[in-house]
């Protein structure tokens, strides 16, 4: 794609901003990164959102902090700009995995620059000085240094490259800076409730998450829904000698056995009656988006250590596109050395279902207890009663995990035509491809976005994919702050108007 | 079945024996009682051995205690008679199962005479004097009071009764008593093959085990044999994301579920190829046994607590004359609160096995193995290397647990007939017909009677059924006892010419 005059001042701003002052953008960032940020330690988190603040506000913005009683502290504030073309929310959260220093290589929070990664030999260096040489290979080991404090640092480091070029910002900025995502986010809705009126963007963007696999910068237009169930099928009230009461009394993991086996067939496509029917259909966008990203099927199966797909053939993107239904875990009496000759009381299956986009969480959930029902099964939501064990031949207690639904934005939309634009034009120094993913495989409730802030929601990663996200040696590729501030002084040097709506943006 | 004018004359000896001395058999099986015998511990089994020697040689027979290295002592001896109709060897074991006193009303080592169960209210007596009257509804509460010194103490007051009386015993007596039958019988097999040539008789008696549920005495002419294995499915090589690689990647627990739900169809029959084609015919006499046999399904499915059978009206009994495939154990990832989003990296199952007449365990594996090959899983008998996981799409590892055949008694042999006869008149007195049950669904490693002393076994349980065998507040109802003392006074008395084998016992 090729970039307009004022991203190309942008990114030349960018450029020299690194070039002249790389080594204070690291310094800051290092300083941001000894900020302790446990989920859920208040305290800490609570330094960490007064520290954004103040780095915002020095920048320009009208930042704020709120905290609800209960939940630790979100940062909220907003960068204006002469003549917007559309109005930004940017979500990155704050908070970080907890640690266990005794399995990092360096203290988790005190930022070590190192040479390259520990496992090719990195060795510590000092953080460099004015006029310093820095290599873009290097590495920053901390807690959170890719997951999720990357985004504030280019935001600033763009900010301040283009404030000293003398460029105008395109967009206004509203900000949402979360605390709890590594808790599951359990205010997040709430927060955004309260605070909807001073959330108001023509879409969002949410930082976080590494690049592509290949190393290629990727934007994200969707992620899957979520729910899942528990199921115990149950035989005699207690165990009972196998060889006595074995293939006379039911046993209830075979009955799961039979049930599980049953809601897939030979293709992987799940058999429950109407799993497909609400799901959105795939576009000529999704699929010619499918049919461009590089091929990850040979590298994956490698990688993670098997020996073909689920099903022969099949490629990695399209699966993503449907409902998934996968079997996370099954139990009944005891296996390997601790087995023992029973037929077992209870067998107990747990079950996710990744949502695609269209799909009801509720209603999966009631087309898989009327699979149940097909089946004679009495379904309960608790514990049977011994009565009830003695009355129903087939018994089966569901437990529901409401979970929530996907989030997607077109690929043939405005906001996904503009993004990528930026993007492929903040990658370009490397000529570098954008992979355009029409979703993730995995689930966040950004439905609260569209549902709630009433805006839809794409992703922008910007950490190499090797950062060691939630793991001991979190780090970040300073290739890829390098390749943030660039995205960053991008987005803010584009042209955002196709984006602006006229009901939502405080730029319409 | 009208008794003999022998088996009258016994009944009467043991009736005036223990009418005058019942209370000197139950102090002297409360004195065996008090000699712990746990299990593997042998300095304590060694003193029930010698005793148990010294009882029967002061009766008359020829006892010798052997003990080979590494195992528990065995004890073994003969009982002569003038003019013996056949040769019977008698089984019984003397070691008894671990106890945990503080789970027992009384010390499971000092015998304890009760008024009727504990759980009914009964209350400790003292042993009984000369002339005091006897409840036979009292319990004596002590580990193995059941399970299996009972036939000790019946035996011997056999014994002293037809001595008493001037009755000559119509058979010959081979004695195996063994100290490791609650370990699993280790060195049963070593011994039996070392002492084999001391050992021949006629036909085995293994007496052990607690009479119908119904109460009413019983014989037991088989056991099943048993073999088992363990299977894993590998899917990825550590646990992957569920949304991420969830219905791409395969997952080990669907696959476990797939293969396991196929191997039985609706009617409960298991579909491996040749599962029952060499299970031994049921016999017109094997039929009218079952047809026969009080029905217990009702009570078993309201004691057991279970809404009906597997399947739909099938009868206890006939699934005891099938092998079975009973799955005793599940597990792939975590269920319930620990449950995680993952496609599990392996799953695992186990299953038993239980053989019927015919049976051969290995071959019963190598069809499982076979139906594995058949739905394309490559077979191994370890671990996969990464290698393997990579190259194999289908993938599973098969541990097996080799096992042994059943044992069975022919309905209509003279043995089970003349054993029938002798057990419905000492069991007579209170006008109860006798269970002749083809097998026990469980296994006993009887076959080696068979195979290394090449005669028949069947099985003469003496016990009540609600002995609390194995657990804390084991039992005998001196009913039982008094049983067993009939029992025993009429085989000595009854005309076994029919089951001599001029090859085999002593007496041929």
């Amino acid at each position: 794609m090729k970039p307009t005059t004022s991203q190309v001042a942008g990114l030349v701003a960018s450029a020299r901003h690194r070039e002249e002052r790389g080594w204070e953008v690291l310094r800051d960032f290092a300083a941001l990164l000894e900020l302790p940020n446990v989920t859920g330690s208040t305290d800490d988190l609570r330094r960490n959102a007064n520290e954004l603040a103040r780095r915002f506000e020095a920048r320009g913005a009208s930042m704020e902090t709120v905290e609800l009683p209960g939940a630790s502290p979100v940062v909220i504030g907003e960068l204006r700009t002469t003549t917007p073309t559309a109005t930004l929310g940017v979500y990155v959260h704050y908070d970080g995995q907890p640690v266990d220093p005794a399995n990092w290589a360096s203290s988790p929070y005190s930022a070590t620059l190192v040479s390259g990664p520990w496992h090719e030999g990195g060795v510590v260096l000092d953080f460099p000085g004015p006029g310093d040489e820095i290599d873009a290979e290097w590495r920053i080991y901390a807690r959170s240094a890719s997951d999720d404090k990357t985004p504030f640092a280019a935001m600033a480091a763009a900010l301040d490259a283009l404030k000293e070029a003398g460029i105008e910002r395109s967009v206004d900025l509203v900000f949402l800076f979360e605390g709890e995502e590594e808790s599951g986010s359990p205010n997040l809705g709430r927060y955004m409730k309260h605070l909807a009126s001073r959330l108001t963007a023509d879409s969002w963007l949410l930082c976080d998450g590494p690049v592509h696999q290949t190393g290629i910068p990727q934007v994200v237009f969707g992620v899957r829904g979520y729910c899942g169930f528990e199921l115990t099928f149950y035989g005699p009230e207690r165990e009972l000698h196998s060889g006595h009461y074995g293939n006379w009394v039911p046993n209830p993991a075979m009955e799961l056995a039979s049930f599980i086996a049953g809601c897939k067939d030979e293709s992987g496509m799940v058999t429950i009656d109407g799993f497909y029917d609400d799901t959105a259909p795939i576009t000529a966008a999704d699929r010619s988006a499918i049919d461009a990203l590089p091929p990850v099927e040979d590298r994956l199966q490698a990688e993670l250590g098997f020996g073909g797909p689920e099903v022969d053939g099949a490629r990695y993107a399209d699966r993503l596109m449907l409902p998934s239904f996968n079997v996370r875990g099954m139990s009944a009496a005891a296996v390997g050395q601790k087995a023992r000759n029973v037929v077992p009381a209870e067998a107990h299956v747990s079950v996710d279902i990744r949502l695609a986009a269209g799909n009801a969480p509720d209603r999966m959930l009631d087309l898989v207890e009327a699979r149940l029902v097909t089946a004679a099964y009495q379904v309960l939501d608790r514990e049977p009663t011994s009565e009830e064990r003695r009355s129903h031949r087939y018994l089966a207690r569901l437990t529901r995990d409401p979970g929530y639904r996907a989030a997607r934005v077109p690929m043939d939309s405005p906001l996904a035509e503009t993004l990528l634009g930026a993007c492929g034009v903040a990658g370009n120094e490397e000529n570098e491809e954008v992979v355009a993913l029409p979703t993730f495989g995995g689930s966040i409730p950004l439905y609260q976005f569209e549902e709630i802030l009433d805006a839809p929601v794409a992703i922008l990663p910007i950490a190499n994919h090797d950062n060691n996200q939630h793991a001991p040696d979190e780090n970040l590729r300073v290739a890829n702050l390098w390749y943030g501030i660039d995205l960053w002084a991008t987005l803010l040097t584009t042209d955002f108007t196709a984006v602006a709506r006229p009901a939502a943006g405080g730029s319409g």
